[in-house]
């Protein structure tokens, strides 16, 4: 019998989950929106439908039943979780973790709780509430929706409560709840990827650090270069603390400011993550192949990386309305690229390149110009 | 439009093609005997059926065209390419070079004509013919049948006529041809792992050696342990004259014996092979990618190793008659199992794990260990 992984989603994700689930051996039933969706074509069964569809839910556990259930975003509703349990799959992770990468005002509550380092932040449900948090902040705010943004939608910087005002009547009307937090002057994000199995075996690659261009995260460097060593120690007990106090199994990400010496948790993410895909190329066992593992119950892969440097270069839509001819234009043997399956729209992530290089400088430099040329062609 | 690459052919080279054609963007359409093929759960379209059949060639051909036809294992008749030429789409390797990977009698005739080194040979049509040939090389031979081997079958050490009989005979009643070389002293077995483009451009990778047990791959270590760098050389070179000569395009794999400083080509395979498996996890650029891209004529990738020392080891069917259970019990966090989805018999290529690691020793030892506990279980 075949280990069969039923996954909730059909983006470049569950694309990815792919390749390791066959070279391990498995099956991945994927749940996609479309026959084009990312990963409708590599998924080895795919079930057509949403998450808030209650057939597509049980065709996705239906016989020969699934071994785990998990998900590749946060859009998911609770009931797909009562049914994995009414039909004895493990939901792995489960929702009383999801609960905290689906809703800002509950992980911030959390880390509070756990002693972890939060910018300063306010459930606002008032302009009033807002200008109080404005007046003792500097005059500025970053307000967010505790549910719903991604990619820097649902994220607004703020200088006056006139500013606020769509958003908390949205919230007001049965909308998302909003919140604000301090506008930390950080030098740059960190992130740190960390798996968890149930029975408790946790590993973490090395911290790394995402660039960000408009709320995007445009390029990983792998490792964070000149990180001290206490910065670098405080980043991974973060992931740990986290991943152990919220019973985390799977990939879980957990991005973060770095403010001279400050170290703030910015967001969590619960599943394989952008900040991840340079270990596809970069480590012995990449994100892909250990979310498999861990929601699994296996052994846990190593995850050491297998160069000194790897970036990792978003390839956004852009100039290209086509992506077929990419790769006969990409001047750079050692560029991995991987292309996401997906029509090309503007701003879109439509792929990514990883460069492993003896140097940060050449790795960065390679697979910008590479992702660019993938992105734009040859005139980039 | 996507690119669609046609395979002839559903067994673990056209299953471990499918990571590599999602990465690329590209849709892999495959050739498979039956639905339990080791292929079919990973292949993004597959028609059923077997390569004599001219229906089922028909539909791997159909609309939308293929950019290219190849193949994963040499049993093709030629009226697959004559299929192909019809519809319009390459067959890359072309029926010009599978011809000598089919058939040994051609091989060895082309490779004397290209002054390349071959073991005493010659082809026998009587026990006469066989007697003449023992006389002069010490009293003994390897008898082969020109076409239909592998694994060790239709090869066959002989020290009279007599055994040569049953085989002589089937060749007189229109069975495969016979040839008989001299039993080369060789103290191991070397590997030359190539891939050329149709615009010409051609890259190998480091030449390995390959551990036999028998007549079967069981371990390849890479790079090839001590060897000489005038032997290294010439062995680049032979994988290149072979390459060019013929007009190969895709990966091509030279067999060889190293007796002394005696370099002599053993056998060719044009396609991926067992020897390239290493560079899954070894190399830059896995053959499987490099096979797809060189059948495009797309650029070819960097094919440098990311390890000092890779290690692959053969998972043969063994005491497990399932491998459900093997991924949990191999305790070695770096060691990279792929499972080939084929059901378990004796002696049967199910899988293979490759280690990386600073010393052969370690790597070696960690790949073997790890193999052994897939195949048998903790207790091997």
């Amino acid at each position: 019998m075949i280990p069969i992984v039923a996954v909730v989603g059909g983006g470049q994700l569950a694309r990815m989950m792919a390749a390791p689930a066959t070279a391990l051996g498995l099956r991945l039933r994927v749940l996609v929106e479309s026959h084009e969706a990312a990963a409708a074509l590599p998924a080895h069964e795919t079930v057509v439908g949403l998450p808030a569809d209650p057939d597509a839910i049980a065709r996705l556990l239906a016989h020969p039943r699934p071994a785990a259930l998990t998900w590749e975003h946060e859009h998911i509703p609770a009931e797909v979780f009562e049914a994995a349990e009414a039909a004895g799959v493990p939901a792995r992770p489960g929702l009383h973790a999801l609960l905290f990468a689906q809703d800002k005002i509950e992980m911030r509550t959390r880390m509070d709780a756990l002693g972890l380092p939060n910018p300063a932040w306010a459930h606002v449900e008032t302009e009033a509430d807002v200008e109080a948090f404005l007046a003792v902040h500097g005059g500025h705010g970053v307000l967010k929706t505790a549910r719903g943004g991604y990619d820097g939608k649902g994220v607004r910087v703020i200088s006056s409560p006139a500013e606020a005002t769509d958003w908390l009547r949205a919230a007001a009307d049965g909308g998302p709840r909003v919140l604000i937090e301090e506008k930390v002057p950080f030098d740059r994000e960190l992130a740190v990827l960390i798996a968890r199995r149930p029975s408790g075996e946790s590993r973490a690659w090395p911290t790394v650090e995402s660039v960000q261009r408009g709320g995007v995260c445009s390029e990983v460097i792998a490792p964070a270069p000149d990180l001290p060593a206490h910065i670098a120690e405080e980043a991974a007990e973060i992931g740990r603390t986290v991943a152990e106090s919220l019973d985390v199994t799977g990939v879980l990400a957990v991005e973060m400011f770095l403010a001279g010496d400050r170290i703030l948790v910015n967001e969590l993410a619960m599943r394989p993550h952008n900040s991840g895909h340079w270990t596809i190329d970069g480590a012995v066992t990449c994100q892909f192949e250990q979310h498999l593992r861990a929601v699994l119950d296996l052994p846990l892969g190593d995850t050491s990386p297998t160069a000194p440097w790897t970036v990792m270069a978003n390839v956004l839509g852009g100039r290209r309305s086509s992506l077929t001819d990419a790769l006969a234009e990409v001047d750079d043997a050692g560029a991995k690229v991987q292309l996401y399956g997906k029509g090309v729209r503007h701003g879109r992530k439509v792929g990514h390149v990883n460069v492993s290089a003896p140097t940060r400088d050449e790795a960065y430099d390679r697979a910008v110009t590479a992702a660019a040329i993938v992105r734009d062609g040859g005139q980039a």
